[in-house]
C-alpha cells in the first residue's frame, strides 16, 4: 500500500480521524488531487476554484488560511509528491442533519510522487459495463461519494488495461474512472459535458482555456460510437498530464486509434507548460 | 452532539479510524442502523439480508463471526440504544483500485437509545427540490455515498417539518430522507419501488412481507400526486417504526391528510410484533 508520507489534519500531523466524521459516515465533503512539482501545485487556481465551487454547492466551510497554512508546512517537507486533500463536514452525531454554523475538517495527504509514465505509445482502455447516475447537483465536483468508481475500476486491472470509460446510464460517454475524455476530429477536439455526471478535472479546464496548438475545445454529447469517428482520443488528469489511448475495447470488438500524433503533440504542450516528464 | 457511549473497530474498542480508510475516502461501505431493545435487535435477520445483500454486490468482505461478537459485546454493556454497524473497504492507497483478498473494517457505534417519540397525530413534512439520481447498480442499499440525503435534509428543520420527502430525476416519489414512505388507498397500501433509487428499509420489508391487518402492499410507481388520492400517508424507519403523515407541504401548496386511524392502526402492531412505544 502506498502509504501517505504526511498527514495533516485542521494543520496537524495526524493519522487518524474520529469515527463520527461525516466523511466516513456519508460521504459528506470533497476532496483534491494535486502533483507537487519542483516545490510548486501546477494548475493550483483551478484545484483551488474547483474545491470552492464544491465547497459552495454543498454547504461547506472552507477555511482558506487553514488551506494555506496547510500546503505550505507540507511543501516545506519535500518539493515532490502528490497530494491529497479532503474536506469533510466534521463530526455530528448520527442522522443526515448538522447544526448552523458546523466545522469543517480539511486533510491533507501527501504521497510520494506519482510514478506513472508519460504513455507516449498510447493505452488501452476498456468500455465499463458500470454507468454514472445522471445528477446535476453533484455533476462537476470532485466529491467523496465515489462508490460508482470504485466499482468501475474493479472491471479491469493493468497490465491488461490502463484505464476504463464510463457511460452515463443514458449511454452518453462520460469520462474515465481517473480522467477525462477528449476525441479528437476534424481540427477540433471533444470532450463530454459533465452537466450531468463526471468530474470536471483542472487539467480538462485547461485544455478548454488554453486551446492547445490552436485548436478549439468542444464539450458536447458523445456516444461511444463516436469513438469510430475519431481521429484519435486521449485521457487527461493532473498527476498524469495526457495519456494517448491506442486501442478501446468496446462490446462489438476492440477498436484501434494507432494514429497518435497529435495527444503527443498535445502533451509536449504540457511537458512545457506545467513541466511534465518529457516522452 | 449525540457521542456513541461505545465504539468497536473490529472487535476492538476505539474512536478513529486511519486516513486511509476507504469509507472516508470514497464512501466506499455500508451501514446498518438498528434499534437495541430488551437486550435484542428486532428484524435482526431484515437487516444482516440487507448487509450481505449490499456486501456481495459491492464485493465486500463480511466476517460474520466478527460482527457477532462485536454485537454481543455491545449487547452485553446495555439491553437499550440505537446500534449503527458500518462496513468499509478498509485501507489502501490512493486510487479507486484495491487488491483481490482487501480486508474490510467493521465498526460498530453504540449511542444511546432513539428519543423520538412516537407521532400519533401525525407529522408535517415536505417535498424536497433534491432529486435522487437514478442507478439501479446502488439502489436500494444503505451505503455509505449519502450525498442526496445530506443535502435534502438540509432543505428543512424541525419543528417546521419533521421529514422530507423525495423524488427521483425523473419525478418518481421514492422516500423520506431516513424513512421509507406507505400510502393507504382503498384497501391496499402502496409503496415506491426502489430498483432504480432509495434505500430498501428493514421495517418497509417486514410491512410487506407481514401484510399487516391483511392489507396488500403493492409495489408500483408513485408521483407527488398520487398523494392526493391517498386517504393516508405513513413513514417508517427501524428506529422511529411509524409516523403518520398528517400534512405534505407540496410546491402546488399543504395537503392535509387529517385521518391517521389506519397509520396508527398499523402502528400498533408494531407496538406488540416489535416492541415500539405504544401511543
Amino acid at each position: 500500500m502506498d502509504a501517505p508520507a504526511l498527514v495533516l489534519i485542521n494543520g496537524q500531523p495526524a493519522s487518524t480521524v474520529p469515527v463520527t466524521d461525516r466523511g466516513l459516515q456519508y460521504g459528506d465533503g470533497l476532496f483534491e488531487t494535486m502533483r507537487l512539482h519542483q516545490g510548486r501545485i501546477p494548475l493550483w487556481p483551478l484545484h483551488l476554484a474547483r474545491l470552492r465551487a464544491g465547497a459552495d454547492r454543498l454547504g461547506l466551510a472552507l477555511n482558506g488560511d487553514l488551506l494555506e497554512a496547510s500546503l505550505r508546512q507540507a511543501c516545506d517537507t519535500t518539493d515532490q509528491g502528490t497530494l491529497k486533500l479532503c474536506l469533510t463536514r466534521g463530526d455530528t452525531g448520527r442522522g443526515y442533519g448538522y447544526p448552523a454554523g458546523q466545522a469543517s475538517r480539511l486533510i491533507l495527504y501527501l504521497y510520494p510522487a506519482n510514478s506513472v509514465a508519460p504513455q507516449p505509445g498510447g493505452i488501452r482502455v476498456r468500455l465499463c459495463q458500470t454507468q454514472l447516475a445522471r445528477q446535476p447537483t453533484l455533476a462537476g465536483l470532485k466529491h467523496l461519494n465515489r462508490l460508482e468508481q470504485v466499482l468501475a475500476r474493479a472491471e479491469w486491472q493493468p497490465p491488461a488495461f490502463q484505464e476504463g470509460l464510463v457511460c452515463d446510464t443514458d449511454g452518453w460517454l462520460i469520462e474515465g474512472t481517473f480522467s477525462n475524455l477528449f476525441l479528437y476530429r476534424d481540427g477540433e477536439l471533444l470532450t463530454p459535458k459533465l452537466d450531468m455526471a463526471g468530474v470536471a478535472g483542472v487539467l480538462r479546464q485547461h485544455l478548454i482555456t488554453q486551446q492547445p496548438l490552436g485548436l478549439p475545445v468542444r464539450e458536447t454529447r458523445l456516444r461511444p460510437d463516436d469513438l469510430h469517428s475519431a481521429q484519435s482520443c486521449f485521457l487527461t488528469n493532473a498527476l498524469i498530464g495526457l495519456w494517448p489511448v491506442a486501442e478501446v475495447v468496446l462490446p462489438s470488438g476492440p477498436l484501434r486509434l494507432p494514429d497518435v500524433t497529435m495527444p503527443r503533440r498535445i502533451y509536449q504542450t504540457l511537458v512545457s507548460e506545467l513541466g511534465f516528464a518529457a516522452n
